[in-house]
């Protein structure tokens, strides 16, 4: 029996817990129950090429893998660390270890369920999306539907997903592009020194639609205008993040003479953030581990709809299990950049996919994945 | 074999239809396929009190019953057409002669099909929300759970109903309060000249609490803030539209110095009538017959929500068909004014029930509901 079989299966002793990472399993001290049964492993992603973005690099991403148990139906869900936003195993292992869901023993209660988990501490957003992505697929499952069903959506009308090429030579730039055929729109990353030469390297190869984001990195309102019409000239779709978030009043000014949509990324991170970004911004990027899950990522898109905002789905590098929670949600969105399950090499799950650089989903109840 | 199941059963020939309402069939025009199976039936609510509002009334209400089946499986779905709201048996009947739904093979693409019958005509709210009714129902009953639960909201969550005394004399007033034993909030029309006299002669018998619907009738915002600080004096919770609805302004300075939460009622009808209550009342009375069903109805309550307003739900005269309907969304509202089913003689399904006052939830998958 490998560990991780041996960490959902077996009763452990105190005896037992020693070579185990103390946050690598049900919580021992509360009382099993018929309630819903929660468990967790970490998992560290490979990265396919190593991610370099301002100024540091990495070649894995720190993991959570996550389960929810109830009357034998098992439901996945899974929280990814990027270290720059401040979440680790061992917080999200803290946070999980802290919470406990034997109480409750209907999954359905998801209001009452996910509020006790997000008042149970602060932040944690990704922990917390893990466990609201478990308790999705679960329900999903019990329901024998996957969640764009449940939610009253249709399957064909998911958009494409960009495919983000990262910052690097012109020369590697040029055959990133090469090797990304098959995708129809391509994300780059802005907001250097050398922003019109990535352009206009990936133009000598390719006349793909793009997309851009800045992440903050112009600090002039004239510039960055003047920067998102020459953009829209070389094929440029939107632009996130173009300015800081501190500065809403320029962006508003950006947004109101753009030629292009401005999408708020570092600015928006949950449902409350959304109100701000009306009359600032041209719609917002949704991703799950910074807004606590499919739930409120469902009640964001409806917002930003109700004040006719424009809407994409954004990721970090994840298994399919995130991706294809947050998939279920695409229907319903302009634009996705869910590529992040395609730029690791040790995927855990067959789930939505990309055919002919559209996100496609499938029959599978609850999120749509199945364990490799 | 009588006509209702006549109508449902039988492959109708030309010769068959001449004694049969125009309306009462499913479209004979189109091919039958494997799609969604559309059929609706007349049928008048039997009041059991003559119905008393603005100098007109009347001793049933018109209805309409919808079924949408679908491989075996049949929801439930129901119009209510109180003629002040300006829909009949007949308009709705030939709204729903006019669309199609048998082209659709898959009644989970909910966006898509409601969609569909929204555009086909303006209006008919009624209608539409017949058809969002009947489609909950079945998709509800194919996922074997009831939408509270599918929605992730708690049974026990749900609100007291109020129950409306309507305006008559003294005498009678006192005895329909003394027979609205068991109910926790009544409900008061107001906006008469004989308001306070009507508070009084209930403040005779009981000391319930109190809600009053003013149906627009203070035209002085000075009188209308006097008479709030006069009813909250006399145990009211909450006022529903105090005054016309062309008077934002008036109603803004309202809200803002009022004591009680003021309700927007005839100034909101759909989710689109939301953004223009925010800062002008404290809350939206949702009915579905005005909203055009569930969906719409469930998109509303997280608007409001997202916008720190307050949620009721209301209803028309009703079996406990669109009654236990609403009643899945009442788990998340702040109050609920449910008691159209129990206003009528002749109700044709078992449904949500009110239980101390308490709206009650069961476990039946759908809308809640069992064809008596």
């Amino acid at each position: 029996m490998d560990r991780k079989h041996f960490i959902q299966n077996t009763a452990l002793t105190a005896a037992g817990l020693s070579f185990l990472p103390k946050y690598s399993f049900p919580n021992m001290n509360k009382k099993t129950s018929r309630g819903l049964q929660l468990s967790f492993e970490p998992y560290n992603l490979q990265l396919k090429h190593v991610f370099t973005l301002a100024g540091s690099s990495r070649s894995t991403t720190p993991d959570m893998q996550v389960k929810i148990r109830f009357e034998g139906v098992t439901g996945h869900g899974e929280a990814s660390m990027p270290p720059y936003l401040g979440e680790s195993q061992e917080s999200v292992g803290k946070f999980l270890s802290a919470i406990n869901l034997q109480q409750f023993t209907d999954p359905f209660r998801m209001d009452e369920i996910l509020e006790y988990v997000d008042k149970s501490a602060p932040g944690n957003t990704a922990a917390k999306a893990a466990v609201d992505i478990a308790l999705h697929d679960l329900t999903g499952k019990l329901m024998n539907q996957p969640w764009y069903k449940i939610w009253g959506f249709s399957a064909e009308k998911t958009p494409f997903t960009s495919f983000t090429i990262g910052i690097d030579t012109p020369e590697i730039v040029r055959q990133k592009v090469r090797e990304a055929e098959g995708f129809k729109i391509l994300k780059v990353k802005l907001g250097r020194e050398n922003d019109r030469q990535m352009i206009e390297t990936i133009r000598e190869v390719s006349g793909i639609p793009l997309c851009v984001d800045v992440n903050q990195g112009w600090k002039d309102k004239i510039f960055a205008l003047d920067m998102i019409h020459w953009l829209k000239e070389k094929g440029v779709q939107y632009v996130e993040q173009p300015m800081p978030k501190e500065n809403p009043e320029d962006i508003a000014w950006l947004t109101q003479n753009s030629p292009l949509p401005i999408i708020a990324d570092e600015a928006i991170q949950r449902l409350t953030d959304v109100q701000k970004t009306i009359g600032v911004y041209s719609g917002i990027n949704i991703k799950l581990m910074k807004c606590t899950g499919m739930r409120e990522a469902h009640k964001m898109v409806n917002l930003a709809r109700a004040n006719n905002m424009k809407v994409m789905l954004g990721c970090m590098t994840e298994t399919s299990c995130a991706i294809s929670a947050a998939a279920q949600l695409s229907p319903v969105v302009d634009w996705a950049d869910l590529d992040g399950n395609l730029l690791i090499s040790n995927d855990l799950f067959k789930g939505v996919e990309v055919i002919n650089g559209k996100i496609t989903l499938n029959q599978v109840p609850g999120i749509g994945i199945i364990p490799l």
